[in-house]
């Protein structure tokens, strides 16, 4: 036990409390490494004799310093000082990733727009030459210049407004811009009125359940995009899996399943690569027509990438008995860091977003704002997107091209837009085998099953695995294809 | 009806579709004015006998465009050519912001943070030359250029990490240096891996519901945020108003309430302005720790500025049993758009998130995580913090000196902290009284009654109204307060 009592000398004139000054000079000692970690303290009752002060006024100086991490209590044992170090301590590097991943979560999309930085790397014990990531995106052509321009630019008439908060549904500046771009891109018409901006789809879809309300049953293809349905089930929503044909969710199976909201992604679903026809999106449509209370999602992510034939319009734009609450972001056109998303309401749940739901304070600055919109009316995101539409479009072909020579073993689908192949096997190897096999050779693929909520039995569907080639370069597809034809065929 | 058929030059040979060569002439027609809104267009049957072809090809192309919003169909009479200007028409200014403030809103204290600049304008028809409203706050020393500074130099030496999606509890380096910050500034003794950084309050309410889960009895101090307890009846969350003595919520009366949950102002209530003293924690700590199941949300909003004595550690910094949700703001130290708050989670709960919740993405981006995090890490927010204390303290001393002549007529308290006054009146003229006769002055003043939740009978309290004035300049201050003096002394 450190002479600690002898070194302290309190001073009763002081303004300071007694406790109080006890506790900083002990904090001092801590801090400065005179008392080191594990050593004991002497007892309360031993320090108030020593210093004769109240053995309280030792205790509260105690209390605060344990309160604050400095000492440790031991029952019956008395006070220790603490490795104050540990406080701060920074996980070792990847470690909090690891732990995330470790979860099962890998195939939410917005999930590993780092997986090219990490396909060199080690990961859950396997080392990946290269990583087939359906989620992963291409930075390397994004105009940072422009970007960072435009914030300087912002920022250099920054007034005072730009720091205050701005509305809850969002500037009305970019509801405006985003009501022109989804007009001229996705056909989509909608006033500026009824888009929320908030950070993020996941964030629309918690403000979503604040207007839908409680216990809404809700369709979802199957398989389908995890994430989404992970959120249906944190809010207890009860999820039906419907089935799907090559046009999509199944109309009949979606009136059956007793849900008043169904999840779709009729631009190109995702994981499976379909692209809902016209027909199908009526059916659907006409459901969600039936009853009052039914309104169809449509997750229109994805979209701007098409790359045969012009980009069809969204489920949105068809929507002519206001059932369809539209979603889309700028997290895989733009860049996964720009916390953008938006949701166009129709006008039933719009009222009950303006009476229920309106006093939730905006989740995106109005500089981060400001700067999208800029972005946008300037230009440069229609531009991006076509170098960005090319650029894919390129990656596409080339996928299409070398997987030529599998065709004989596989049927090639979900191509001509998205980020994404899909892979279904003719002998019916089995996904895990496949996949095993791949990872042997340092290439990682998705086994389609991972993207089942509940697993069909096994006779139901062929083996198929998915191939996403957005953040690989033509060189690395071609010889992480070489490795895997060389894999597959042995 | 416009000679329209006459003009369009079909073309079979072309590779578009019939139906898409109408639907673009049309298109460019109504574009370029050649048809001008309200026009009639040709049925659908006659241009398809004109033109030679189906009649659902031209049905197709008129649906197109009537989905798009280029015309109307209305039925029995045809398809008319729509307004398409007024898809964009941008509001009257402030017609947004007037309905929000209509819904009453303006008790919720990130709400009026322009109040300053609209104090001589009209609002719900009524002119105010001074608003004293206890949300709005000073940014006129804001270090803008700091702030562009670092943003410049951070886009600067970008990489495309910094524009890849971060981790959903937020950066651990921002993480770390919040816990280092809470730790100097507010005694609490929380690890990075507790903490989860969200786009506003708001947001890591929402977040915390699905951590929680349902039917979570709630106990609120009355009066209180109204924000927050519209928030907690968003969940459905059954919400208790417990009465409040000098020392704040009571005890006993919170132990009959039933709540699980209780959320609680400790360091400046608001509006109140009481400070809750370390008594009354330790009774609500008690109380928490009573229940496996109860727990104390700590908002510890505008704990930043304390202008007499030492700022008060924090409720967190004495949980020793783990039972508080610590929930602080950068809005109010920094600027409401820095959407960045952070919540410290006690370590069962902790768990609950990472098994339940920890796939929703973050709301923040890492552009604006880092940029924060430089502006702490360089010192640049302390030496911030430092000059808005001294400069807030000014004016608050100011109020006070100024309202020094009111202390025969009403009871002067909530000073000391934050950035407003409570004035209660000896004589009881009543609150409603006090504002008409304020607001013919042009002072803008907050009556008591707009912060209860359910309003307590008159016998129970005194009138009182609340006087912010973290947004008004000195010279405001003096003359708004001679005008309010001399109103209320008539």
């Amino acid at each position: 036990m450190k002479e600690l009592p002898v070194q302290i000398q309190l001073n009763p004139e002081d303004k300071k409390h007694l406790y109080e000054q006890i506790y900083e000079y002990i904090r001092q000692e801590i801090r400065s490494g005179n008392l080191l970690t594990g050593e004991k303290l002497p007892s309360s009752r031993y320090l108030a004799e020593f210093l004769q002060i109240s053995r309280t006024t030792v205790d509260m100086a105690y209390g605060q310093l344990v309160s604050e991490g400095y000492l440790e209590a031991r029952p019956q044992r008395g006070y220790f000082v603490c490795a104050i170090e540990e406080l701060y301590d920074i996980p070792a590097s990847g470690e909090g990733r690891k732990q995330h991943r470790g979860e099962g979560l890998f195939a939410g999309r917005p999930g590993l727009p780092e997986a090219k930085h990490t396909k060199d790397g080690m990961e859950c014990g396997k080392a990946y030459r290269y990583d087939f990531s359906p989620n992963a995106i291409d930075m390397s052509l994004f105009p940072y210049a422009t970007w960072k321009k435009i914030t300087k630019n912002i920022l250099v008439d920054a007034r005072s407004s730009l720091f205050s908060l701005g509305e809850p549904q969002g500037d009305l500046a970019l509801r405006v811009t985003i009501s022109r771009y989804l007009h001229a891109s996705r056909g989509v018409n909608c006033r500026p009125e009824q888009i929320i901006i908030g950070a993020g789809n996941d964030y629309l879809l918690l403000l979503l359940e604040k207007i839908l309300g409680r216990h809404i049953p809700v369709a979802m293809e199957n398989p389908t995009y995890k994430r989404a349905c992970m959120i249906f089930r944190s809010f207890a929503y009860p999820v039906s899996f419907i089935p799907m044909d090559e046009n999509g969710m199944l109309p009949d199976a979606l009136r059956k399943s007793g849900a008043q909201l169904a999840y779709v992604m009729p631009a190109h679903q995702y994981p499976t690569g379909i692209v809902m026809p016209i027909g199908r999106r009526t059916e659907l449509l006409n459901w969600a027509s039936e009853k009052e209370e039914r309104y169809l999602i449509e997750d229109d992510y994805d979209s701007e990438f098409r790359y045969r034939s012009k980009p069809i319009p969204s489920l949105k734009a068809s929507d002519q008995n206001d059932k369809v609450i539209y979603i889309g972001t700028f997290s895989k056109a733009i860049a996964p860091a720009i916390r953008i998303s938006y949701m166009a309401l129709p006008a039933g749940l719009l009222e009950r977003y303006r009476k229920n739901c309106s006093f939730y304070a905006s989740t995106v600055s109005r500089i981060d704002q400001t700067i999208l919109n800029e972005f946008i009316q300037d230009g440069y995101f229609e531009r991006y997107l076509n170098k960005m539409r090319k650029h894919y479009h390129l990656k596409h072909d080339l996928m299409l091209r070398e997987l030529k020579d599998l065709e004989k073993d596989f049927e090639i689908s979900g191509e001509n837009a998205g980020l994404h192949i899909v892979l279904t096997d003719r002998k019916n190897r089995g996904e895990e085998a496949l996949r095993a096999c791949a990872e042997d050779a340092g290439i990682k693929v998705y086994p389609m099953a991972e993207f089942y909520m509940e697993t069909p039995p096994c006779t139901k569907r062929k083996a198929a695995v998915i191939l996403g080639y957005g953040a690989l370069s033509p060189e690395e597809i071609t010889e992480g294809l070489r490795l895997l034809k060389a894999a597959w065929q042995k």
